[in-house]
């Protein structure tokens, strides 16, 4: 079996590059970075930019990410099976609860949202499909963490940053909580990853009950919570979203 | 100065192919349709999916795009200095104009829809950023086939496939439509691309005047249209819209 092709993991890591921290990168920039020769990165670069992964501003000469990356990351989701038959169920949960409702996926040890319901007032509010969310203290992270295997094994080895004074970082306490996620069957977010924000997020099963996915709402914890605890009423809609979900996507009943 | 590496263009073919028509195909049907070896095939496909470019079904062995264009084509936006400027501005044309927004840019002989802002109201809407639109029949297309060279290239040059029977198709006839647009500084698509759907389109400059974009509103023709032409309360909300977020990219008032 050949072995993976070297000038494309190159042009991966280039795009992973651009995609996080400065996004707007000279030459330099980019192979001193990646330990690549000038040559080496400005032939990927060029190559790159011909197809529309990467474009360069005329002034700066700096490159960015192009346009047939959203293009193609729209045909990803116009295929994703579970986001099209979550479509409904995600907006009557939304209407039900209130609230904003995510649907997530695990990717790259973390969660990829691939789904995302506005809550239904007219506020106005930033859409984020396509947007990372971490593992460790996000309701969908953990019950990916708590039911999909490579997530498991990467949310325990990843650093568990703090992100604010109730994120659970050590290991055995960050264990402990996916045992509770995979006893009740759900999970929940109490300002462990925004401060003023709390989540609540249940398992999404396929064919043969494989976890592929969760469903979450996050609201204001003043409307989601009552006494310090997630409101029962958002965890039965929730969890019954999550059960609708699977059954259409083939999972058995039991 | 390097030609462009033969691996790269290869595999953006491949993640084109997977982005059109079929969109799950088999290592036999990617190798015979882009007249690749099998084993040529086989080794993009492999270094591609172990970056997260494509996913292959485990039941079917077929091809499919991957999770990581979806993380991808979010970092675009996030770096995009166009929509970033017009959010505002997309939201308050959408609420003074009932209608949906777009924000459309040229890319690949058509326009990408770069920014989605839904008809306000409470209906089911489909956000559709990172869907293509054809230049030659909606009014996002006509006004960049006017204003951007690039596109009014492609626009003349490409097949102007007739999608109802009001859709412009002779070369003459279109030609004739730009020259209106420029001329007018708006355009429009009542009934060329969709059956019963109108819009209004006007172009969005950047710096030094140079076009970067248009925006336009679209809805049924009952609400936009009155007297089988565009409401003159829409085309000046979209004219303003544009103008605004023009002067926010940078653009001089002449």
């Amino acid at each position: 079996m050949p072995g993976p092709i070297q000038s494309l993991e190159r042009a991966a890591a280039i795009l992973r590059l651009l995609a996080g921290g400065e996004r707007r990168l000279g030459l330099s920039e980019v192979s001193s970075t990646l330990g690549l020769a000038k040559g080496t990165a400005h032939g990927i670069l060029r190559t790159l930019q011909q197809e529309g992964f990467v474009e360069q501003d005329p002034v700066s000469g700096k490159y960015q990410l192009g346009a047939e990356l959203l293009r193609l990351g729209n045909s990803y989701l116009d295929v994703h099976e579970l986001r099209a038959r979550a479509l409904v169920w995600a907006d009557d949960l939304a209407r039900a609860g209130g609230e904003s409702v995510y649907i997530g996926v695990p990717h790259h040890q973390g969660v990829l949202i691939v789904h995302h319901v506005f809550r239904p007032d007219d506020s106005r509010q930033v859409l984020e499909v396509g947007a990372m969310q971490p593992l460790h203290s996000t309701a969908l992270g953990k019950v990916l963490a708590a039911y999909d295997p490579v997530a498991h094994g990467e949310a325990l080895d990843a650093e568990r940053k703090a992100f604010t004074s109730r994120t659970v970082t050590e290991r055995a306490d960050f264990e402990a909580l996916l045992e509770i996620t995979k006893e009740r069957g759900w999970a929940s977010d109490i300002e462990e990853t925004w401060d003023g924000l709390a989540s609540v997020a249940a398992p999404i099963h396929g064919r043969r009950r494989v976890p592929v996915g969760a469903v979450g709402v996050t609201g204001a914890i003043e409307r989601v919570c009552e006494d310090g605890h997630i409101r029962s009423r958002l965890v039965a809609a929730v969890r019954d979203a999550a059960r609708s979900i699977s059954r259409d996507l083939g999972a058995g009943p039991f």
